[in-house]
């Protein structure tokens, strides 16, 4: 344990003891900082965690102040049974995203990381400097594509995996969400049909419902990824008009196409003139030396949307992405500027600072061996705690595995019972239109490994014996 | 003239005379302190005016170098007629904005007010605070609707007007444009009918044809805006979903509604049970003492959604708006969560933390003040360039006026030519899905008044005897 674990777990001895009442005011850092004779980081860490764990709030220039205890979960509805699939997915989504965002929960269904593992501070200085130092006229000519420094140093991380990707077609913009949300616009009309992965992202469900589009479901294996198979079977009986796929290390199930699987993936849809949208958000978080290098690397007809982000490796929040869209980087770029007009002129700005000379490298490769701790952390939990026979995929990157347990289960059960226990899991049947995988379940290990994830592990186990969580089928 | 512009003009003489060859280093801030004994914002901002004249061009962290001579502009290419309207709306309004955005160009065809009006040092502080002081939990929490202390900032703001909004339903997004859409999204589906202003916003237009509904345009009248007579016919005649308007200094008239018209529009609205989307972009941005209320304020029915930004007022380029969506709220909440996520984390925290201590309301008087002596010395260059006969509008807040010439006349060609004399203007065309208003333009008077703008005034006036500008009807 670190040393601001410890502090953390001493302080909250202290409020779950009493001796600090709710809403009473915490020491301030520079007290604990000559109380306890640790460092200002390790302090501000100790506080972070507190709050992650529920325990403190923080007001802003003012300080910590203990929690009110936290009150009973609302649980989730199910699902009823016989609702139309393309009708409610949402709802499940966002029932699970909502409680996962609980302060006090152990968050294994969480989308995100830790925020604990990012240069947040060093990013500031950045998004000051650059704030200060961006031309007054950049907020008219950042405009779609956008900030011209941050996407030379895009480009050139192109280069480094052997892709030349022209700076021009490189259209920044909030996010890996909006990204892909544009590209799907990009080449589809309303009734078109989509072929997405199963189990795959829950959004490219929901942007397929909101669009009025139509999905075609493509099996992922959870050890080889995308079955090709049945997609050119799907590509030959359907007119498919687009895909939207992860190929490096996909949510929810952690696997990742091997080259030659990805260059027949390109071959088939350059055959049938389909446009691949290729989401690689987590492409980055590599444990092997090397980034995979995505589909797009393949593509010599300019049918590969690519689309990254920087909120899963270094910038949570500050909702900068971008997409390289192939021949339809205009129709793409047009799109950004009827919607949302551009990305935030001085966070671009500020990536770029940091990409330069913040010492992005350095970081990655921190980030990157803490994740691949962090797997092997949980998957020592899992075979701790969990039955035997549990599968469970090994990701070489990303923060997310896959967990498919042999007795029948309901996964929607366990989610709810769980979140009861201040656990969330993210359940499999968020994860396809026909809310199958209800034995599946995805976990997040993108947390500093801790007693309390372990914990949150063997309570998993213990509900699985739950008669809600078995299975009645 | 201030001592930035006479400098700034000082400068310019010195590299229109072919001493400084271009690509060759402009002197440094410090030396031109030096050299000119002025303070160093005057220098900066001499520097900003070289950089909008096109003379210059800023190097991040090196300096300012001369810039290469401007090319010769592209040609707009005409709109064919016969072509749809719903298809080339958008090429019109796009081949414009690129025209305006050219650097050298006087911009009066532009949306955009000049950069230098606004405190960007200052906000620059309280983006580089807020980002090394925000929760790291926020890029969680801070999920949509949004950062609180910023949602209860523009709660406050809409008290001084009479509305009590709670803050829990205010969506922080992407600037206006985004809140705007996502409303639109909310309550249409393809093909449904919506009512906007003729002439109005182009991106209303973009918004309907690009989400597959269709438009039916209600006339606005240059002295007393929409027509309500006009829009209750067709309320009666169609089934009209929804209204996207403008009730304040109206994007292209300037216009304003009366509080009484916008009352009867709210009654009017209800009785169909029809929602208005209320796009009040510019409201804070009137000359006379008080804000004037928009429609919202009349709104017993939660079925006005009201959509606001800083982008106009405060922090252009920043990208942060909202939507007060009524008995929409959520639903809009779920559509941005599932299209761009959430506005950028630390940008939200900036904005807040200026609104709570930079001072807003000191910046807002000056800049109102700034836009209010623009005006008068726009109206007085009309008057003395432009033909008598030649109506405008003499708006009470924002910063565009409208432009009725008496003699017919073709405003694209005018556009055309008067971009190849340096000047930009919005030809009427382009806010109207029928390209109707031809002999109108819209000026922009968003930039501090300067001989330039008064001499871009008078080439319109020599323009418009141009015979491709004289109309052959």
């Amino acid at each position: 344990m670190t040393r601001y674990e410890l502090l953390a777990q001493t302080m909250a001895a202290e409020i779950r003891s009493g001796n600090l009442a709710p809403g009473s005011r915490m020491p301030s850092l520079r007290q604990i900082i000559a109380q306890h004779g640790v460092s200002q980081s390790t302090a501000t860490r100790a506080y972070y965690l507190l709050e992650q764990w529920g325990l403190v709030r923080a007001e802003e220039r003012s300080g910590y102040y203990v929690a009110p205890p936290s009150k009973p979960a609302r649980a989730v509805s199910r699902a009823t049974p016989g609702d139309s699939a393309t009708v409610d997915i949402s709802e499940l989504v966002f029932s699970v995203l909502d409680a996962a965002k609980r302060p006090g929960i152990v968050p294994l269904g969480s989308a995100f990381p830790s925020p604990l593992l990012f240069p947040l501070s060093r990013l500031a200085k950045s998004l000051g400097q650059a704030a200060r130092s961006v031309s007054p006229w950049s907020t008219v000519v950042d405009l779609p594509p956008g900030n011209e420094s941050l996407r030379r140093q895009i480009a050139l991380r192109y280069m480094r995996v052997g892709i030349s990707q022209p700076a021009e077609d490189i259209i920044i913009t909030n996010g890996a969400l909006e990204a892909l949300n544009l590209c799907l616009m990009a080449v589809t009309q309303p009734g078109d049909i989509v072929a997405v992965e199963s189990p795959g992202f829950y959004a490219a469900l929901q942007a397929i419902e909101r669009l009025g589009l139509r999905a075609v479901e493509i099996p992922v294996d959870t050890q080889t990824g995308l079955d090709l198979d049945a997609l050119a079977e799907a590509l030959d009986r359907h007119p498919v008009r687009a895909c939207w796929f992860m190929t490096n290390f996909q949510n929810p199930t952690g696997v990742t196409l091997s080259a030659a699987k990805k260059e027949a993936l390109v071959d088939l849809l350059a055959k049938h003139e389909v446009p691949l949208i290729e989401d690689d958000v987590y492409g980055e978080l590599h444990y092997a030396p090397n980034y995979p290098p995505p589909a797009m690397a393949f593509d010599r007809h300019g049918l590969v949307m690519h689309c990254g982000s920087f909120s899963k490796n270094l910038a949570p929040g500050y909702r900068v992405g971008w997409a390289s869209a192939g021949r339809f980087a205009a129709r793409v770029q047009r799109l950004k500027l009827m919607t949302t007009i551009s990305a935030s002129i001085p966070v671009q700005a500020g990536i770029a600072d940091y990409l330069e000379h913040g010492g992005y490298e350095r970081h990655l490769k921190k980030i990157r061996l803490a994740m691949q701790h962090q797997r092997d952390a949980m998957i020592e939990a899992i075979r701790r705690w969990l039955p035997e026979g549990t599968q469970y995929t090994r990701p070489e990157g990303g923060y997310f595995l896959w967990l498919t347990f042999r007795e029948p289960i309901d996964a929607m059960a366990l989610h709810r019972l769980a979140i009861e226990r201040s656990v969330s899991v993210a359940p499999g049947p968020i994860f396809s239109a026909s809310h199958a995988f209800e034995n599946c379940i995805r976990l997040n290990y993108g947390h500093p490994w801790s007693p309390r994830i372990d914990e949150a592990i063997r309570t998993l186990g213990e509900l699985l014996v739950h008669p809600d969580v078995r299975a009645q089928s």
